[in-house]
Formats: C-alpha cells, structure tokens, sequence
C-alpha cells in the first residue's frame, strides 16, 4: 500500500493506475472501469459503445487506455470513432487506433504485446458473416494468439468445406461463425476434435431471421459445440483466448 | 346425371358413391367426405385422427373405403386403431389394414392400385424421424410410386451422407426428414439437382425443440428447398407424389 | 487438367474459370463464389445483396458474370445498384442489366439463353406481394421457362379467384404469394392436382404481421403445398426451376 | 327496498335473490356470482369449470341456479359433470341437464325460456371444430336465438362452402370456427354482408398449432370480421347472442 | 348484358363500370379492385396505402373513384397523400379529399351519401389511441351512421370511464380502442348490454408493446367482446357498420 | 467463536445450528441451506418443492426446522406432503403442518411467533387465483401481519370491486392476484395509495393463456404497480413483509 | 361547491382548476387529465410523451402545471421539448425546465415542494443504465425523498457491488435499474432485507436482447423482489414513493 | 485392408468392427452407429434414449458395446433401462451398467479406462440442477478426468459461492448448471479465468420458465463464458473433454 502511494506521490503512477490497483476498477466520468479484469479474468473489459453516447464512449476508452495501455470498443459508430479519433489525438497523441469493421483497438504506445503459443482457427460461412469474425479476431490478436482465418466456406458449397478440415483440425480451437440456417459449425464439429465455439450471426430475412434460426439450430447442434450469442464475436474470441491460455499457459498480463 | 341415377336405381352404385360423384363429397355421420379429392387433386384426402373420438375416426374411414376403395389415416391412436379393426371386420372383412406406426391404410378388395414410373427417394437423419418418414412413404406407396429409403445419415458423421449421394441423385424428388437443427436437407439439397421437401421433425429438448429449430433453419437454409411443417409427412408423401405425376403422367384415379 | 491449363495458357479459359471448372468454386476479393452451382444443382448461385457492402456485391456479381456468363442478385438497394451500373460499364460494358423491383439480373454477352419446355404459374393475392413474385419470376425466367403471370386474386373477392382456374391447371408447377392471411394458396391448391409452392409476403401489421401469419397458416394448410420462407421469391423460383426441369428434363448448363 | 325485505320475510324471494337484486352479485362459499349479469349485460354469467375443484363448480352452479334459474358451465370434465349430477339430485331434482361435449346447462323447474327473434348461422370447417361451435350454439339457444348449423364446409373442398352460401346469407350473424390455418371465416366473410365472428380452433400440430396460426391469420384476415380467442365458443355465442338482441330487440331476463 | 353495353356504347357507363357490375371486379393498372364489395359485402374495399408505391396508391384510388364514387385509404404516408392531391387536380378536380391522420376519404362529386340510422359509439382510453379511432370513424361515416365519439377515458382514472356509462348504454354498437393493457373495453364492456368491438392500439414500451399485450388481455378478456387486430381501426368500424345495418336495416348501395 | 463451540460442546446448539450461525449456510444431505436467511432478508428462505424429489423435500424441510424453528414450503405434491407427514412423525413429533392448498408450513414446538403492525390486503379477481392468494397470505402470516383477505371481486362485475375500495385503502400493501387479461390491479392501484404488487395467475386457454396475458398486461398497466412472475404468491408475499417491516418497524429474528 | 364557484367568480381559481376538483380530472384539447391523480394515489399523473404530437404534449404539460403546478413528462423527443420550451417561454414565463435525458419536469412558480423523510436508493449496473435510472429518481425527488445513487456496479467486476452492500442497506427502498442478463438486482437483493424494485433495462443484442433478458431473470430471481416493466423508470421511481410515504408518512399535497 | 479382413476371417475382429473401422460407422437394425466418433472426434456418440422405443435404444446400446467396449446414453426412461437389463443380461453378461438419474453408462469388460490430466469443474446453483451436471459429470469420467463437484452455490446466499471461489480457480475448465434467472454462471465468470462453460436449467415456473430465462440471461451475460442448450448436460461434459484433451494432451482412444 504504502509503495503504491508512494509511487503516485512520485508519478510513476497515476491515481487512476492506484484506484485499479487498490479496488480493481477505476471510478471514471463515464462509470467505473474494471481495469483489474484482464489479470483477473484474463482477458480485458471491452467497451460495447452501442447505447452509450460519443461522450461516454470516448472517457471509458481513456480510462481503459490509462490504466491497461489500450481500449477495445464494438459496435462502434461513425460519429463515436470520429469523436474517439478526435479525443486521442488530444489526450493520447501517441496512441494507434486498429478499426475493423466496427470494432476498434486503441493500443497505447507503452502496451507491452503479450505472446500467446497457440492458434485460434476463425472461420465464416458467408461475407455478411466477416465483421462478426472481425470482432473476435481483434480480440484474439489482442492475447497475442495466432490466427488462422478461413472465409466463405458455408454449406451449399460443401467442397469448400472439405477442402479445408485439415486447417480446421490442426487449430487449437476453433471460431465458426454462422447465418441464416446455421448449419456450417455443427458440420465442422462433426469432423474435428477441435472444440468449436459457435457465433450465429444475423443475417436473413424472414421467420428464424436476424440469426434467431441459426441460433436455435447451433443449441440443437446433433454435434458438440458450445455457443455464444447472436453476433457476439468479441464473447467468442475472449472465451477462445481463455481456451487457448489454459492450454498454453499464458503471460500474466 | 340419368346415367349415374340409373346405376343407383340398380345398384351398381351405392348412394355415397353417387353423390361423391354429383356433389364431389359425401355427406355421412361424422361430416363431410372430399370423395372428390384424388381426381381433382390427384391425391386422396387423408384423415387426420389426432382430435377425434373413435366413433368418428371409423365414420370416416368408413365412408372413405365407401367411396375410393381405400382409407388413409395418419396419427392414429392405439384406441382409435382397435375400433377401426372392430368396426371393419363388421363392414368391410375383406379389406386389408396395414400399419406403420402411428399410420393407417386401409385397402379395400376392389382397389385398383394404381403405378406411377417415378422414385421417391425418403431419408432420415436418424431414428427418432422414422415415424414421420413412414408417413410420407404410406401416401407415396399408395400413389405406386417406388421408394427408395435410406435411413440414418445425420450430419454428424459425414461419411454416413457422403455415401449415399448416388442415391439421391437418381431420385425423382426427395424427402428429407431431420430434427434438432435439421441440416441434413441444407446438406443433401447442395449437393445435388433434385428437388427436395424438408420436413423438420419434433426431436430435441430445450430451446428451438419440438421441431421449431429444424423448421426455422429450414426455412433458412442457404440452399434451395422447400418446407413442410413439423412432422407432417403426410404432406410431403403427397407434395412428392404430385411432382411424381408431373414428371411421369399419371394413370388417372 | 492438362487441357484446362492448354487452355488457361492460350487465353480461352481464364483463370477463374479454370478454378471454377477445377474445385466447384472461385476464390475472389469478396469471397468463394460457387460457380458449379448450376451444373451441379440445375439453378445458379444467386447473390444476396442485404447486409453485403456496395463493393462486395459488385466484386461478386463480376466474379458470377466471369464464370457463369450472368449474374442474378436479390434484395438490392439503390445504392448497390448503382455501383454495380458504375463497375459493370467499366469491367463489362456488354452485359444487360435486368431490374424489376429489388431483383437484379445482368446477363453477359456470351450468355446462351437455355430453353425449359415448362409453364411456371407464379400468381398473387395483391398489389404488395408482386416485388416476391418478380424475384421468382426472374429466376424461372433465366431457367428459360415460360411464365403466366395471374396477379391480385385474393380470396376477398373470390369470384377473381375462381375466374383463374383453368390458368392454374395448365401450369406444370405454380408458385403463389400471399401476405396478410396467406389463404390464396391453400384455396388455390384445393381446386387443382398441380403442385403448389407458397410463398408467405410480409405485408400486414399488427399480430401475425411481417409475414408471420401467412407463413404458419400455410405450414398448418388444410390441404397440400410446401412452402418457403417468408418474401423468398428466388427460392420458390429455383425449385420450382427444379421440378420444371424435372418434369420437361433440362438442356445442361 | 321494503318491497325486497318484505318478500324474503315471507318466503317468496331467497336471502340470495334478494342479495343479487341489491348488489348485483352474490356471496357464496364458492365466491360472488354476477347474478345481475343477464339484466345487466344481456347475457348470463357463465362458469368456467377448468380450474376448478369439483366442489367449487357444483357451488358455483348452485348460487347460479338459485339466483337465475339455471347454470351455464364450459370446459366441465367428467369428474366435476359427476360431482354436479350427484349434488343436484338433491338440491334440484327437477332441474335438467343438458350436456354437449364439455359445455353443460342446467335448467331448474321454473326457468322462462326467452324468444329471440333472430338467426344465429353456426359454421365449422371440419369435425374437430364441433366442440367449440356446440358451447356456441347451447348460449345462443338459452337466449332463444333459432341456431342454424352448417358443418364440415372447410376449404379444402371449396364446393362444400359454396353450396351454403345462401344459408350463410339468411342469418343474422355468423359463428365460423375453423382450426388449422383458419381459411374459412375469410372466404365466407368475402361472400356476404352478415357479420362474421371467427373463431379459431386449437386443431393442428408442429408450427401455429394450437389454434395459433388460425388466430394470427384471422386476426390478418384481408376481410371484415371480428374474432374471439382460441376455442372460446362461449364468448361467441355470447356476442352473437349481443349482436342478435339488438337487431330484433329483446325480451328481458 | 345488352343493356350494360349499350350504356357503355352511348357512354353513360365507363367500360371499368361495365366490368364491375359484370364481373364483380375491375382490372386496372395496379391491379383488381374489388368494386362489387360494397353492394357484396355492405362495406366499400378500403386501399391499404402500407407497402404499396405512391403510383400503385394513386391508381387503385382512381380506380374506386371511378367505379363506386369514392375512395377510403389507411395508413396513408405524406408522400403517397402528395401523389394522391397532385393526380386528382387533373383526374378528379371536383372530388373532395378528406384526412385525419394516416386515414383518407376521396369522395367524388356524383357520390350519393347512404345514411344508417344507427349510433355506433367510438370511445378511446388516451390520446394515442385516437388515430386508430378516427380510422373506424371515417368508415362508419361514410356508411352514414351517427358517430358518439368519447375520448380519453381509460381506466387509471375510473371517475372518468363510470361518467360515460349512459352513452355507452344509449351507442347501438361501441367501438373500445386502447393500448398498454388495454383493460378499457373489458371494463365497459362489464357495464353495458351493447355489443363491444375492442381495438388494441401499438401504444406503450418494453414488454407486451406494440399492442400485444392489450390484444392477448382482450382475447382473454373476463367479459364478453369481439377483437379485432392491433390497430385495425377499419376492421372495427366495417364490422361495426355490418352490425348496425343488420339493426337498423339499410339503404342498399 | 469460543462461545458457540461452547454451546455444541454443552448441547444447547446443535452442528447444524453452529455452522448457520458461522456460516450463514448449514450442509446437509439434500443441500446447502440458507439458514441466515431470515436474520439477513428479513424473510426466510422457502423451499420450492417441484422439480425435487420427496426425500430431498424431506430433508431441506428438517434442515429447515433444525435451523429456524419451522419450514415454509411451496408447490408441493400430494406424494411429498405424505413423506413429509412420515418423516416428521419420527424426526420432529412435535411440530404443527399447516397446509393451504399446494403450500405448507411446519412449525416446530420452539418457534418464536414474530409480530408486525402491518396490515396486508390480499385480493383476488376469480376462484382460480385463490390457490395463489393462499401461498402470499401464509408468508405474510408467518411474519405476523393482519391479513385482510378479499376474494372474488373481478371488473366483469364492477360493483363488487368498488364495494370494497375503502378495506383496499386501509392495508398497509397490498396484494392483487389476477388471472385472465389481470385487469383487477390496475383498476384497484388507479383507486388508491397503497403500494400495489400484482401476482398473474396462470388461469385462461387460448393465446395469452397460463398468465402470459396478465403478466403483460400488468406490465404494461397505465397506472403504478410492481409485479411478480406468474403464481409467485410467495415473491409477492414475501415482498409485503418486507415492505411492511420497513413501514412498522420489525422485531428481529 | 358553492365556495368552488365563488372562488371561480372571483378569479381565485381557474375553471380547469373547478373542473378538476369537481371531477378529478380536466378536460382539455388534448385530452382529459387526470388532476386528482397526486392527492388519490400520492404520485402525479405523469405524460407519457411518445407516440404523442408535440402539440398535444404541449397542451397536456400546460394543462399539468394548471392545475396541479407542474409537469412531469417522459420519453420526450428533442422536437418535443423545443415546442414546449417555446410554448412555454409564452404561457408560463416563470417556469422552470428541469430535464435528465428524456424525462423533464417543468415547475411552476408555485409549487409547495413536499418533503418526505425517506432516502430511495437507485443503483444501476452501467452506463446504458443511467437514462432509466434518470427517470425514476426524478419522481421520487419530485416528491421530496433524498435520493442515494450508486452507479455503475454491474457484477462482472462483483468487488465494485459488494463495496456498497451498506449503502444498499442503508436505503427505505432500492430501485435497481440492470440490462443485459439482468443480475445485479438479485444478487444485491440476496444481501439486504431492504425491499428492491428492479427495473430491466433495454441493452444488449441479440437473443434475449432489448431487455426481454433480463426482465424474464428478475421474474424468476431466486430471490424476493418484484418488477416493473423494461426501461419504466417512472413507474419503479413512482411506486418506490408510495412504499416511502407508506413507510415515513406523508405530506399531503 | 487386407489386415482387417484376415482379422475378421480368424476372428479377432467381428463384421461389425470391421465395418466400425472401414466406414466409420455401423449399421445395425436400429440405425447407423458412428462408432469412429471417439477416435475422429476424441469424443464418443452418446444415444439420446428419449423419444426412441425401448427396442431401438437396446439395440443400439448394444452396437456401441460392440464397437467401442462401452455405451452412453442419456434421458433415459425406467422402461427403457429395464428393458436394457435384461437384454444386456443374455448379449452383454460381462458389462456393468453404470446409472445416475437418467444417464446411464454400459462399460464391457474390455473397456480400457483412458486417463486425462485434467479436472473438471462442475458446479451447480441448487437441487434441482443436480441431474443435469450428473450427465456432465459422467461423460468427463468416462475419458478420465478427475472431477471436482460442488454443488448448492447459487446466489441468493452470495457466501455459500465466495467460499467456493479458490476451487473455482483450481479446475482446467468449469462447468456451472443454473435454473431460474441463471445468475450463478455470469457471478463464477466474473471471478475467475477459467473458461466457463454454462447450462441453463429448465426449472421454474411462469413466464421464462423451462430454463428460457437463464438461457437467454446467459446469452446476454456480461461477463465471458460459453453456452450450451437447456438441460444439455452432455454437450458440456463433451466440450469440457474437448477442451480439457487439448490441454493435457489425450492418450488415444
């Protein structure tokens, strides 16, 4: 206790940096921040910017890069980035903003990368299933996982599929992610002894769309799989890293 | 008219059959009968016995022999199906009762079993949508269509599908029976040209079971196929059987 | 092989379709686009526009035209549209493009129209269930059937109806739409032996809206049709395609 | 008031009659009984029986007896038709049981039958709509209405409907049940200008089964027409008997 | 049909007339328009303007001003009601368009007001209930009928519900529009001996919103109502003036 | 610590006793159960019997008792109130089970009866929510609070329900228990101050039936309430307790 | 009612302000107001601004402050709160607009703040959380408690919750808002015997998203709280104010 | 494939083996068995016992004897084992039948017990989850795990989990099974990084009932975990295999 004060007293450390020492989270314009989550848990707090307003968007990620040396954001939007790009180039000059998609990764220029000996297999069914891979790709990356990205390789093509089960098997674990019926990570599973996460994603239109279809059909899986919400690439991914940190032994963060 | 009267007056038809003839139904104790159906639809009307007491399920199935020679029933019940035996070694000693699970025909001495140059190919994804399948085959069978089955090829033990797509593709129609996420239609329609009728199938537990999974990925599905409802086998035998007498002429009912 | 790549080297083959010819499928900026499709199903991949970016469905209606000749795309928007106009008078100033509603087909120069000796019917109840009917129409359409089109003969006033039905007994296959109730293609199926496809339309507010009613009133029919999805014109149009083809036997792409 | 006391003081008016003439309702061991209901609303209280103990029922029936001169009960099972049998026996053994399915009426000895001058039209599509139309039909008939009965007129055989039309015409109002995907109360609606009550039927099974599907569909009906919930033939006998009352006027209770 | 002609030949009947009263229906641009429903049915065809292009809503409202003197329109945008004014100026200069809301009535110069002796009370619980409202209003209306409207009486303030029983009483038919839990038509409908229509209105957040939670209340409503869809204000007022035809007799269109 | 261990060394405190009292929990064969409960809550912990078996009721029950002096138990079948009567005839002879319906209260010969100066309303709309009233009124009781009990005064019959304003306003809290559309808590909350908590009953068929409709509407009631699940009699009095020990003060466990 | 219409005469009092004490409500243009609401049930009648025209939110909010001295309204758009500022720049000069996100409270000049010795605890789990929050702590200061606010301890980081377990404690009564899966409600109630009225919160994506999550959670929490409905702020604010003056006694207003 | 043959010819290895290692699957007279599942997959195919006929589920059980030396089989019927008894008393006298609940475990005599090095978390929230960890914890032991069970933790007593929390952290993967609202997942996830692998329960009553509440609650967790379907308890105890192999390392089946 008395060498954390007497590291802020001499400003090695921030106060903020101290709160999230002393309490695991740091109390914050926009709320409290649980900056101890990443050495807690494992894998760090992501900022989901949807509901929030470009203001609170914009102080959670300077606490998060403050305290962790980066912010992860999803489902970010346009004005949110513009407001964030704006904000950083203020308060953190130094700092990259990694975007894909509407995910984004501020990484401060003090972030000490972490290694992780393991490959996270992320593989989609179709394009408008991408951004949702994006989302856990960014996350894995993050944890310094390999990644072994596989695209547009749904069902209706089933020669696509086939041809890739060796890079699906030689994954540490895997990310299938899924529209309409859903039917790509239950197909996979029933090939690999690699564990699959599955996302569904959603697209289609119509009854069972808006990934409610995929949904259903991935917890009825005739396969063994475990799943993740509709569009959840960032739950997917974290729950890879965890996979692939159990399995690898991990850097502390 | 003065034709069908006079066969009436010397009884070579029975009232039934001459007012299914003028009226196109029948009017008995249990309601109305579509005696009509099999010539103006090319299939015959089926009862459905689920929701029925005994006494109108024999009333019917009576007035169906009556009129076409012959009756189908589909979710029949153990009780139901003693007073049917009951009541036709009274009525009708000669006919001939056949079963398949829950699926009744009754086959009248003077039917004229009609043949029809075309396979329908019925496939399961495994034991529990059997019944359903058989329901499909009864109607085609009574049609004279040649079925070839092949049961228990779920995705989950790929081979098991692989195998079979020579089959497949030598059908005329397929029917494809599959419950918990139902993508063995998805699978099997991607990889060949004939057209097939899903019909999901009320396995499974927990969220999207009772079919509602199979049925909303099969609406769903990425490839193309069309869909009856949940354990309606009887549809698709009939759906199967239409397309069958398009493709092949039919000898007329 | 050595003939595919003879062929490559000389220039009459390019190398997409050498890769389309070789695995079933083509690899391209925007995805694998599975161009054996129609040899192998009977019925081309159609591009699903909804949820893609403006850039992804230029990238692969381009690839479709390359290895296929044409390109069909569903559920367009205006600004996808455009784009596509934009980047096909550039990489394919011959190509037609085709729209009617949100369909889009964009034959190329070297397309050879097959010829399908079949009557699609495609009927609907009422004014907002036509764009559902164009997107059927255009895919029986490029199959090179012949279409009769019945439109607005809802069961409200079923003397427009009934005034159709020798239409709809000279057709090989129909295809019906209806919103609201849906009832049009079970009234319909009841008075003919041709085979139905329904296609519930999302129209309608309130319970049972968005297609929702139409669709489980059609799956719960009194008599025998299968159904698609909900506003899924392409897909009965392809199976439709199928059973036509089926029927008159097919011209190979 | 005076008048009130005076006859119950001399035996002519019960405690309860005169509680129910004050309050409009009496108090039992069973609960408060909406004696008043019929003087107020036009309509007697009815018993839902499902729910209930058999000793409630029977309680229930007997506050309704004493008070109005006979009991309507819906949904009885054959335990509390027991129970209700046995305990009248005693307390009225000249009141009269009529039984219909599960829907039971009790008359006592000294009910005044009303005459209602005016044509409920009672419609199913098939037989296992029956049940419900009969709860219709036995409240239509204790206010006096001639009921005419149309059965088994369901779509799937449209000249079965279209014969009737003229009998749908000549009634005041119609009750039009119909399970499954519900089509008739529609088609009929389309053909006359007597007002239609549907009441959708808890037939059919897999997708929009129990009634469900038939409620959505007539709920999106693209004619006029009101509806009542799933089964409740009750409630539609009620309103047509409402509807009645006020075209021919009424006697009063 | 000589006569019909000849009208048509010396131009007293326009040929869609002439095609109206032959065929029950005439054939326009955008469709059929069910032209004989009003002498059919008693109530005219409404246009749905929801889903349907400016140009479709401009040509079917043309069309019932042509055939029957008038046009009704629901759920009518700004800019379908822009179209509307612009084409009439040249097609219909002395035709009268009337609005309230999303709700528009066209009424043409030779158009013969009916007039109904009836009271159809239209009654409201907030005023977010009142579009839905107006939208019966207009239709009965047009039928002639006197309207009693009560505005903004819902439950949470019952002095102000029990202040309006005595109209409720006096209406010949009420119309009982609310949204949230929709308890008002239940409530009234306890009180009076007048048929009620009961209207859910899309009102209210979360849980049960848009409506569904007032329409399951009203199904299960302890009282005695017919429903009709969530927010169908046509429907309820057509049934309405259904209703009050059968009472008071009525002029024929 | 030392003082307890003491009291297990003397006999005055058994294990049990000791470990609720260090732990807040007691392990026992059928679970961990929460004997601090009621000093932490100010409720204690109730044992849902369905779902477990009758030994594992037996055995939370006399965990129960040994802790807290008596055992409150919900939902419980006619099967494990006999094994209970069996298992406390041997283990505690002494103590009292009282049964109302599907709930039952063992209390042991040492149990401390708490008082409250609370006064809790407890009111239902029909028969059918009495069952639920009862599970409330006993908790209530077993803290107790006077309970002002009124059954039975539905909206279909309006004067029974405002008869009885003045007892509604007199409780401290009140508890309002609706089944069908659940119109009853709204209208009471509209008419007065007391704190409202609204119980659904799961009475009613057809859609919204099994309290989905009363849940809803409550939910979305024009006036202020709070709700529990659908037949969590025991939620809702268990939240009354609490709401009137913070109104009265309340003498501690 | 002579004094009252003295007081009008004299210019004491406002005909509205007659009419509301007379009635208990107001009649105004754009509805009836329920005046009385404050002093029958202890809480305001507050203005629901959505799905309303700025016009009518006006009128309504002016008709408030009429008669009982303020305005409480919520859901209110931006367009909404302009036109009411400048209606009320003219109408009421002297009032003051107090607005939280959506919710505006507008003061006249005369109102009596009341106080009530009673602290409501409002927590919230996050960010998104807040506007809800918003809106029921403005009810309850509008009454005159003390409000203790605690945000931002959602149990991700479960150290940041139990370092309030005091302040949770120390409160009359909780108001705790929560989206997503909707634990923090239980998991604070299982700590403390103060009653907790939990609010579900309209976040997340998904299955179980726009808080239908977390509303069935708290219905089926294990442990004892009750509900109000997703995002009702004002409701869980205005019944945590009836349980407070039920608790403290109250000022009358 | 000479070996295999010559090893059948001598018989050391039966048909069913042979056919076992050279396709991947057997056929038998219930279904296709995937007996190549252990080795492809690392997991073997369990039988799903509900909803197959007694026959169906012995003769399968005994092709998994046959070819993998063990059977699992899960939602198994009293009948079904009783009849498996006795089969396995005549084919099988050797093998040991292993029950817990309704998951069964046939291990033959040859059966070599694998070992893995890993432990397996498997916590439950109260009694009635018991039976759905039961099957986790069976499947886990059959591939060797240790297991580390502990049970009764949910959190409406927060202590009874925090004391657990060290275990929690200890295990290579956890399993945690909750009913109700499913809070104790999300509560375990935020405290550890082990990765979590969660199992709704179908407990509880009222809307979110049947275990959709903690489904949905866990799909919308805030914090990191993975999701199987609804009772699935063999889905979790396969995955956490998966992942524990991929971990440690697997000896080989």
């Amino acid at each position: 206790m008395r060498e954390l004060l007497d590291a802020v007293a001499d400003g090695t450390l921030s106060p903020e940096q101290a709160e999230a020492e002393l309490n695991g989270y740091v109390t914050g314009e926009a709320g409290r921040f649980d900056a101890a989550r990443q050495s807690r848990r494992g894998i760090p707090e992501a900022i989901l910017a949807e509901g929030k307003s470009a203001a609170q968007v914009v102080a959670l990620a300077e606490t998060a890069l403050e305290t962790t040396d980066r912010a992860l954001l999803t489902r970010v939007s346009d004005d949110q980035i513009d407001a964030l790009r704006t904000a950083l180039a203020d308060s953190a000059p130094d700092a990259t903003i990694e975007r894909r998609g509407t995910t984004v990764r501020v990484v401060g220029s003090d972030f000490d990368q972490p290694t992780l000996e393991a490959t996270v297999g992320i593989v989609t069914a179709g394009t408008v299933d991408k951004p949702v891979a994006d989302e856990a790709e960014i996350v894995c990356a993050d944890a310094g996982a390999t990644i072994d990205r596989v695209d547009d390789v749904g069902v209706a093509a089933l020669a696509r599929t086939l041809d890739q089960v060796e890079r699906f098997r030689d994954a540490d674990v895997l990310i299938v992610a899924a529209g309409r019926e859903g039917a790509l990570p239950t197909v996979i599973a029933g090939l690999v002894d690699t564990p699959v996460i599955a996302v569904p994603v959603s697209s289609g239109y119509g009854h069972g769309g808006d990934g409610e279809a995929a949904l259903a059909g991935l917890l009825q899986s005739c396969t063994v799989l475990s799943v993740v919400n509709i569009d959840a690439g960032f739950v997917a991914g974290a729950q890879a890293t965890l996979i692939s940190r159990a399995i690898h032994g991990a850097q502390d963060y």
